[in-house]
């Protein structure tokens, strides 16, 4: 290997994913977010999911679509965003065909809008094997990531509902977790139980347990499973989005879908169908997962001073430690006795808070939008 | 009285107030100070005393002046303070001659700054009795205020040095303290001591005696009286400025000061006079006095929301009491978690602190400037 040239081992590597990648396997990606626990980084015309937040270049959309560009063609890779951001998604993912870019028109969690990538999708390719994922996470072992899917792409029938199980390191309070039936010899485990994000105690027994990952929301399943599992489970959502079938992939598309969202329920996948259905499977992994579901999370993986501060501006700092604290607003920053804050100060607005309360910040955005109208929202 | 009409009453203490205030006294305010531990609020061109800190309309130095406007006339009013303040200072205290503002060319603490007073003010008048006094102070109860200072110029001779002091409520630790022997029958109390600014202990201490006051920086004296201390105990100083006779009131006073000052010593009253002197004397007062030294003393005195939170700007708290949160930068401030700490929001600085930790705003300051150049001081 080692007289190999770097560009003969970028083509070899390459070719090895493009291989190893099922040519049938499509990549969806959620991207409909309002980031409210990042806010006021996250606002309702960018939100996280289009920020580039890790200073990388690429946000973190960008960067859910780079992980799979070099093994899945383009015409495979579909994003579901809310139409409000139409013209954000053509700047940042100018790869793909307008086709690829599923618009919602309202809000309406997860389910309706895997069941509309999932019938366009049969449109295309009814032997599509489908991975489904969010597009804030990061993922730091993106080879180990891409193992994982396709030891579940090889795994799936037409029956099989696969998702994602991330290895505890420890007990988080802030995913749900899946319990599961270890089956050593086969990579897809059954599912016994779906958790709620648990309180300190209960998590820690999850992890003593030894059979609880973390539910990364992460899922891979062939089209025909997952419309299988809707007309089983969800057949209202089914019947709805059946009826798309002379207008995907048309001009009156869009016009579709303004009827379907406006009749269809808000439900997540998660609810709707995988605490519900039958063949739910787990694969395991650990690839260097984080949601980066809240600030805290963001400070976790960024680099530190020798007093654990994340900073990201012109900052001075006494006596402080163990803080977040960003400005996009030009200031100078000065800040003494401080620890374990988040201060994200911007132009028109200035958050100073404790940096795991992420809970707060639904509360946050809607008194702010109560008291002041959309405008820092 | 309850059958007089307001402007009456007005006009009748007005009337008394004349009438008690002895027509000999000048009252002598210094406004120099770069208000350092009031930074960002307080910059190099504009510092505490011209800012209305307390939102009554006029600045510190102008309710400073307020103070004895009714009871002393104009002429008899005089400002020491820096010749970069020259244009503010007219601006804020139009009533006053040009020969009344008394500009310094150079830092050198508050010798000089009287020295320069005494000499001028004892060529408009001979026998002036001087009223020195902080122009960044606040004081509520003023008309009890007026009533020590007069009982003070009543005890003036030419030889007693008079100071004020404040009959102490708690162990403070920010100021120094006088200790006195208790005279009972005559007001004007021998000074046995001055002390540094104690630790909390000995501030204890101070209060369980009984005979410790809070050193106001306040002095009462003739110009005859502190001319003679300082020929006794600052005889370069004293033949400095007796040396300006023929310049004071003339064109070429500023040139004069100029020179002086290159050749005075920077040192404080305290240490020049008041700790060396004979005839030392402190009269008592209880009017309602802070030095607002710090932002804490100001978050003392102002008005505060149930959580004991002053807020000055569009701010929304949540689980947060105790705080001083100014913002003049018309930005949204959420603040949460936070208990005791200053947010002071700029449009160019930013700065979150303990608000106890006024001790640490030299070093701020001293490190922006160092690390920034002047532009944030």
């Amino acid at each position: 290997m080692k007289s190999l040239s770097l560009s003969k081992l970028i083509h070899n590597t390459e070719i090895s994913l493009r291989n190893i990648m099922n040519k049938n396997l499509h990549v969806v990606i959620m991207a409909g977010g309002t980031g409210t626990r990042f806010w006021p980084y996250s606002r309702n015309d960018k939100p996280k999911q289009f920020i580039d937040a890790l200073g990388t270049g690429r946000s973190l959309l960008q960067m859910t679509y780079d992980r799979f560009a070099a093994s899945v063609p383009n015409e495979n890779i579909w994003i579901v965003s809310n139409e409000i951001y139409r013209d954000l998604l053509s700047e940042q993912l100018p790869e793909l065909r307008q086709d690829n870019i599923l618009l919602e028109p309202l809000k309406r969690n997860t389910a309706p809008c895997i069941a509309y990538a999932a019938y366009k999708i049969k449109q295309q390719d009814p032997n599509a094997i489908m991975a489904v994922l969010p597009s804030d996470h990061v993922i730091f072992k993106e080879e180990k990531f891409l193992e994982v899917i396709n030891t579940a792409v090889e795994g799936c029938d037409d029956q099989a509902l696969i998702t994602i199980g991330i290895e505890p390191n420890r007990p988080e309070t802030g995913y749900g977790y899946i319990q599961y039936l270890d089956d050593v010899d086969n990579p897809l485990k059954p599912v016994k139980t779906f958790t709620e994000k648990p309180e300190l105690d209960l998590a820690k027994k999850f992890l003593e347990s030894g059979d609880f990952v973390w539910n990364a929301g992460i899922f891979v399943w062939s089209v025909k499973a997952i419309i299988s599992a809707f007309e089983k489970h969800q057949p209202e959502l089914a019947e709805t989005f059946e009826e798309g079938k002379e207008q995907y992939f048309t001009e009156n598309e869009a016009s579709f879908i303004k009827d379907a969202y406006a009749v269809s329920k808000s439900v997540s996948i998660d609810y709707a169908i995988m605490e519900k259905a039958d063949h739910v499977n787990v694969v395991l992994g650990d690839f260097g997962w984080s949601d980066l579901g809240s600030w805290n999370a963001l400070h976790e993986i960024k680099e530190k001073d020798k007093d654990g501060n994340v900073l990201e501006g012109d900052i001075l700092t006494y006596q402080s430690k163990d803080n977040y604290i960003l400005s996009k607003s030009k200031r100078l920053i000065v800040a003494e006795g401080l620890e374990g804050y988040l201060i994200a100060d911007f132009n028109d607005v200035l958050l100073i808070c404790r940096k795991e309360d992420s809970g707060i910040f639904r509360e946050f955005v809607s008194d702010v939008k109560e008291q002041k109208g959309d405008k820092f929202i």
